[in-house]
């Protein structure tokens, strides 16, 4: 008994220094299914959650994470993490989510937009669906904002046939262009999808250029990354180690731009069109994002850590057209003819 | 021929005081077809918007109107008026738009959603569209944000058969409750529709309550007002006469609230609380308003008068919930709870 006793304190002890709260699915539940992806799965996110709070924390001193537990009703549960209003972020939010239960019809459908054909039972089919997301709006209109996420899912078909796939990305969103970022963003990205197959990368900035567009507008949400989804080859385990190379890619791949502009000063005007292409990011999440539609048509689904990736603050203006050779008419350039930033 | 130039000059003169520009389809065609439905309408919203436009200038000295005449390719075009950064007002639009050409097979299925059903060729339906549309952001957080918009249809289907139909409404958005001002927009919409008949009023405010329904939020964009789509019956020249009632009665519903609460002081804490509110009417005009939908479905439309109705800034702050008893939990109770403000 003692012994157990021990045990449990070391457990909690471990668990207090690497992630940001217990886990979803319990410590105990994932040191005993070690072996599953799912359990694999659920630390990964865990721990990419928490790598990437530190590193916002440790830029941001005065601010700290509000780290809210919630579970939902129909199955599984969340973490979500998010520093408001900092001296460096205006509000950087990182969830976790890991969630089971049954589908509805309607979610399903925004499933198979995916490209995936299921055959329900009775228009619901049960499903278990994990991911970490993060949204990072900076105050600085020199640091870019950032968006990360990368899921697990598995599907039951009526006829007991078990689909899985992964899905994610890591984007980068920034006021005003500055081709280094640029090109070291891109650049961490690429040597992570290298190490998998060489194919990866062209194909996944292709997707994210894609993905991103805004159309009602000709441009792109940011200057890309990569995206995919549906990914089910060439085998279970090869994708997770693929998505650990990006998981693990998040912190090194933004921080150093962080720390680089934060203390950039900037004017008025600048901030103002900061402000504006906030409002583009609304656009584009509650028009256009795939993730957050099929977030807010899950039941039990907590709306405050779906829209946690809207800014603090937006603007829209009309008839705003920055003039010819500014620096605004330089980024619009980017977002509406995307580039190639490593070869 | 001198008699005909004296008669330009004159429609010249007389365009010039009644409306904000010249109508789409000009003043001497309207005239030709002066007994056709569609001329009349074209005529009503115009002087709608300026009557409008002026009402709002003289609230507003040191501001003023932009007018934007534009063309749309596929036919017709429109003529939107905004005003930006006020003393009094954030941002104003009031915006006309006539245009004729064929509905997409995405666009009509937009208009079914709406329950039409309705027969196509090869995929297309000629169709044209007329309205006068308008959402009016204040800067004091004591003064409602307002919305009016009324409309009419023609389509003509596969067989010939033209379908007709009008739309529209006006409803009020308070950043805090007042119950007086309330009354007096719900009963001077009450007073234009019991003219008509006096079930209108209890079914279209009802409608204009579940319209405006945030569903992943459980709460109403504002406090209400009246909406009506798909109106046909009992004739046409009688629900243009109802239409007519409608667009005379804005003036009267929200400009007397303007005048009343445009000097009220208000603290840093009420102005932020009215940032959050426009935060959640973005959210519903970009995820759930169907008129932004099919604009933005809709071939050769105008982005910037679609999106004219978007706020000049918003908030989003994770996790923001009032104090019970506040002055914010009243007016979100009325949100949730939408209230009969006339008998």
């Amino acid at each position: 008994a003692a012994l157990a006793a021990a045990r449990e304190d070391e457990e909690e002890k471990e668990l207090r220094q690497r992630f940001m709260a217990p886990p979803v699915s319990g410590l105990r539940e994932l040191r005993r299914r070690r072996r599953e992806l799912r359990s694999r799965m659920e630390l990964l996110i865990m721990e990419t959650q928490a790598e990437m709070c530190r590193a916002l924390a440790a830029l941001d001193p005065g601010a700290s994470f509000t780290v809210d537990s919630w579970e939902r009703k129909e199955g599984g549960g969340g973490i979500s993490c998010v520093l408001q209003d900092g001296e460096v972020f205006e509000k950087a939010g990182v969830n976790v989510s890991v969630v089971s239960g049954l589908l509805s019809e309607e979610a399903a459908r925004q499933m198979r937009s995916r490209g995936k054909s299921l055959k329900a039972k009775d228009g619901k089919l049960p499903f278990c669906a994990m991911g970490v997301s993060s949204v990072i709006h900076p105050k600085n209109p020199h640091v870019p904002t950032m968006h990360f996420n990368y899921r697990y899912f598995e599907i039951e078909e009526a006829d007991g046939t078990k689909q899985w796939w992964f899905g994610g990305g890591t984007d980068l969103t920034p006021t005003y262009l500055n081709e280094e970022d640029a090109i070291h963003f891109h650049k961490t990205l690429k040597e992570a999808c290298d190490k998998h197959d060489l194919k990866l990368y062209p194909k996944f900035k292709k997707w994210c250029d894609d993905y991103f567009y805004i159309k009602h507008r000709g441009e792109r949400r940011g200057i890309g990354g990569i995206f995919f989804d549906d990914m089910d080859s060439p085998s279970k385990e090869e994708v997770f180690q693929f998505v650990k190379s990006c998981a693990k890619a998040v912190v090194p791949c933004y921080i150093p731009i962080v720390k680089k502009h934060c203390h950039d000063s900037f004017t008025p005007e600048e901030k103002l069109w900061q402000q504006l292409r906030r409002g583009r990011y609304v656009e584009f999440n509650l028009l256009y994002d795939r993730g957050t539609k099929f977030g807010l048509l899950t039941p039990g689904s907590r709306i405050e850590s779906i829209l946690m990736s809207l800014p603090l603050t937006a603007r829209w203006e009309y008839m705003h057209n920055p003039p010819e050779s500014s620096k605004e008419a330089e980024i619009l350039e980017v977002l509406r003819n995307p580039k190639d930033w490593v070869h």
